[in-house]
Order: structure tokens, then C-alpha cells, then sequence
């Protein structure tokens, strides 16, 4: 398949990287100043250093992504919440245009699932966002392979960043503050730490799977979210003393979205450690599935939006 | 899809009962002596009664199911090693009926797997058999997605009555006959249990997988296989010690199969408990997956072959 990719940060970087070895072309590669566009293919690797040394991605102006012949717009833009722009917008031109597309960007499918799920039934393209919950596991495939309905809830830890974050403060007896300023240096935690650390990020994340459950039906204010950032030391030192840890685990089902601080048994399958993720489905015929594997990084998030381009039908 | 069903045991009365809620239609269910065949759709319940009951499945000759409009033909009869009869056979016929094929028996893919990919090259349909290998965890599913090029070894428990055992020998102390006896109790172990404790189930799933990794290239006698049956209680004490247990471990990678008992971490991922099965799948740019979920069962097995179905392209 032909990608136009929008977004050039890790994951669209990635997704350019490693579109060739899943048997796919680059046409287009954006960030938000400028393009490379080229139907023959673009130079991937000399863009890509063009992008890492700070220079114009290429000559051309992202608007003539949308003027390109391509097969699926992959949109990697950073996620924005409430009207989900200008990601939502990018969506909604591709299917107008009967493409293909798949999302690495949460905010349009997390806030305004059912207006996509519209256009899509208009349109002659699909859309795909296995890369918006949880980084290379497979999800939103899993539950799709053995039929939404199937499910009765999804469960357990989507953000890496809380998770090494407590996964550090149990294992040193360190305080949050210490143990945030570690991951912003490893670079697991970012310079605004705010979405990782407050819980919305892997609120996101439940309200896309409550969405696939209950084929629509939510968004990020309907969920009932707590963080990390008010847990003691002594919370987890506490919990040790009783073969437990503290995790921030998820819950999704067709009720609703709940995200907080839990304390799980210290070997069980939810207390995942470092920057890993974890989900824990649900189903009604084959019990309960568990998947766990990085839920975020560039190569990682990429397989999983090469994962989706080679789910889709042929335009 | 229209679904014919060889196999009338635990796994393919399953799929009969399960398809319906896939949006599937069964015209055909045959065990080794008759079957029940009608285009408009078998009348599943009616069906399943007769045969739990010990009657006759139908009026209908097993035969009968090859002349009959299917889809795909779902092949799970009894696994068998070798020429992997009468199963490849039915295999063969339905690709050279240009219909799909979607087996859970192990045995075609196996130990004649560049035969069984030579005669889907020649057809219209494809086959699928993500049910071989996990029963209802997603294996095969996630190679084919990530693209098999992109998975350098797949490890993890695939036997659950070898599970069941190690766990309890470990849990209470016990022999290794004595659980054994309480694990056929259960029907977690068959009368015959041979290819369950001696690493032959575990092995045929893990040449599979090398298969599919390698496309093709490996039977069951390339694998070097040691199973349970001569494991004392104290090695399993003796491990404990050490905050180890045992596990009968195997993997698959381009260069061979192994499946054997080895020492793996009390509190590890791969020490999964009772019949539980786990699979680690390595990947070259996504790090290590891992999914763990029941690994047999009729309903578990059945929602992989449901899985497959609805990923076969329309004929």
C-alpha cells in the first residue's frame, strides 16, 4: 500500500523506517511546517535525517499530502482532546476521499468515536487504531478477532510511564518526585509529565476499548480517572509488607471507564514492571486472555500501525 | 460463512454451537461414521443432542459433506503424526474445491506443511490455522501480523495437562503418578495421556510455529523432545529452594524445535499455573510479547477457528 504519513515524531518516523520491510511505499511525509511528497516514493532515509538534524522535512507544504495518490493516511499527530483537531479534520478529509486510514492518535477515536465510525460507513476506506491502545501488543485485534461481543471487559496497565514510575518508588523505597525526575532523564517520562502521571493518557486508552465494546457511547470526560502523583513511599512500603504493589490499572466494559491506583498482588500477572503494559481481556467463550509487551516507543507503536495497513481491504 | 465441519468432538461441536453468534451458517458436521448435511443450515442444537447422546450425528454419509455448497471446510478431526491421514486428505480436497480450509488438527501442519502451502497456491482458497497452536490465545495471528520476518523465536508452555501436573507436583508435594491420576480425574489428562507428559503435543505445536517462521522446512522428527514422565517431586522441592520451578518449555526458531522440562523463575512469566498456556514472541523491533490464556477446550478452540474464519477473504 501507498502511506502518507502525518506526523514525524518517534512514531511517524518509525512508521516511515520500517514501512519497506512490511512490503509498503512512503508517498508522503509531514510534520506541521512542512512535507516530502513524492509518488514514486520518498527518499525515506535522507528525509528522515533532514528531520533528526532539525532541517525542513522537504520542499512541499503539508496541505499537498491530501493532493497526493495514496492508499492509507496514517495519522501520528499528537493526540489533542475535546474536538480532537486538527487529527480529527485529517481523518475526515482521507475517508471524504474514500482512503484508508489508521491512527496512531488517540483523540479522535477516544473523543469522537461515533462521528468516525459515520464517515467511515460512508466512505469506501477504513479505519484502523490498534496503535492507539497499547504500543505493539495486540489489542484492539485480539478483541476484533474474536468479536467485540464476545468481551465483557478489558483490563490493566496502558501507560508505561506511571508504571516504571511506581515500579521504581516500590523497588528503592524513593519518593515520587525523585523516581519522576529519573524517568523525565531516561527520557521514559516527558518535560510535561502531566497526561502520563494524571492518568488521562491511559483513561484515553479505556475509553477507545469501551468505544470498540460498546460501539461507541464515550468519551474522555466519562471516565472516572485518579493518578499517581499523590502516592506516599510509604504507600507501596505498606503494601509490600502484604505480598502487594501499587499499580495505576484500567478498567473498560460497556458501563464505563475507571482508571486509578490499585494495589494487585506483588507476582500477579497485573504488577507488569518498568515501562511494560499489560491487558487482561475478558471473554465469554475462552476465559481470560492476557497480553503484555512495551506499550509505547517509536519501532513499537509502528509495528502496530503496520499491523493495521496490513489488515486493510484493497481500495 | 458457510461452515462444514469434520470433527464432531469437544472442539467441533464448539465451533456447531458458536458459529451462529460469528455470524456463520453450519451445512455440514460429520465425525467418522455419518453426518448431517443441509444447505439451509444444519439444525445445530437437534444435531449436537443426537451425538451427545450417543446416536447417530445425521442420515448423511460423511462423504456427503464434500458434495455439499460450502465456504470453508473447518477440519477438526484427531490429530495423527506422519502422513497425517485422513486429515491432510480432506485438506487437499477442499483447496483442490478451491474452498478455504481452517483446521485446529495439528497434524497437516506439522509434518506436510510445504505440501499444504503448495496446494493453497494453486487454489482459490486459503488456510488458516491459528487453532493448532494455543487454542484460544492469539499466536499465529500476531506472527502473521507483525509479519513472520519481523519474529526471531517464539517461546512458552503449550501443554496444559504437562502444566497441570508440573503445578501441582509443586504445589503439594506430590509424585508425579499420583497427579497424573488426579489429572485424568479431572479430564485434564486423557486415558492415554502419552502425548501430553511425553512432549509430543507441546512439539507438534512448537514445528508449527518454526514453519511458519521459516516457511516451511520442519516435521516432528526435527524436534529434540523430553517430556515430564521421569521428573522426581524433588527436583521440584529442590528448585523451590532456589525460588525456581520446573516448566516444560519449548521453542521455535529458523534453526530448530525444542521442547524439554527446564527451570524457570517461581514468580516468571513462564511459570504459568495449571493448565494455563503462555507464549513469548520475539520480535526484531517490538521487543518481547507475551500472551497468555487457556490453551485448549472446546469453546477456547472453537473461538480460534471462529477467528480465522472471519479473517478468510470472501470467495
Amino acid at each position: 500500500m501507498e502511506l502518507a504519513i502525518l506526523g514525524a515524531g518517534d512514531v511517524g518516523r518509525s512508521v516511515a523506517n520500517l514501512a519497506g520491510e512490511y512490503g509498503h511505499e512512503v508517498v508522503a511525509l509531514a510534520d506541521s511546517t512542512s512535507a516530502a511528497v513524492d509518488p514514486d516514493g520518498i527518499a525515506v532515509d535522507a528525509v528522515l535525517e533532514r528531520k533528526v538534524s532539525g532541517e525542513a522535512i522537504g520542499t512541499d507544504d503539508p496541505e499537498d499530502v491530501f493532493e497526493t495518490d495514496y492508499d492509507v493516511l496514517v495519522e501520528v499527530t499528537p493526540t489533542t482532546l475535546g474536538d480532537a483537531e486538527p487529527g480529527f479534520a485529517h481523518v475526515k478529509r482521507a475517508l471524504e476521499a474514500d482512503r484508508h486510514v489508521v491512527l496512531a492518535n488517540k483523540g479522535p477515536v477516544a473523543e469522537r468515536y461515533e462521528e468516525l465510525r459515520a464517515l467511515e460507513a460512508e466512505s469506501a476506506g477504513s479505519i484502523r487504531f490498534e496503535a492507539t491502545v497499547g504500543g505493539a501488543i495486540p489489542v484492539l485485534s485480539t478483541i476484533e478477532d474474536c468479536t467485540p461481543q464476545a468481551v465483557t471487559a478489558v483490563r490493566g496497565v496502558l501507560n508505561g510511564t506511571a508504571n516504571f514510575i511506581l515500579t521504581r518508588m516500590a523497588a528503592e523505597g524513593l519518593d515520587y518526585e525523585h523516581v519522576l525526575a529519573e524517568a523525565q532523564d531516561l527520557g521514559v517520562a516527558e518535560a510535561d509529565p502531566t497526561f502520563d502521571v494524571d492518568g488521562t493518557d491511559a483513561a484515553l486508552k479505556f475509553v477507545i476499548l469501551a468505544n470498540v465494546l460498546g460501539d461507541g457511547g464515550f468519551a474522555l470526560e466519562d471516565a472516572t480517572v485518579t493518578g499517581i502523583q499523590d502516592i506516599p513511599g510509604s504507600a507501596l512500603d505498606l503494601a509490600a509488607e502484604d505480598g502487594r504493589t501499587i499499580r495505576l490499572i484500567g478498567e473498560a466494559t460497556r458501563d464505563g471507564i475507571r482508571v486509578g491506583p490499585r494495589l494487585v498482588p506483588e507476582n500477579g500477572a497485573l504488577a507488569v514492571t518498568g515501562t511494560r503494559n499489560i491487558v487482561q481481556i475478558e471473554t465469554r467463550n475462552a476465559g481470560s486472555l492476557h497480553s503484555s509487551g512495551r506499550g509505547a516507543g517509536g519501532p513499537e507503536t509502528a509495528t502496530a500501525v503496520l499491523s493495521d495497513v496490513g489488515r486493510l481491504p484493497p481500495l
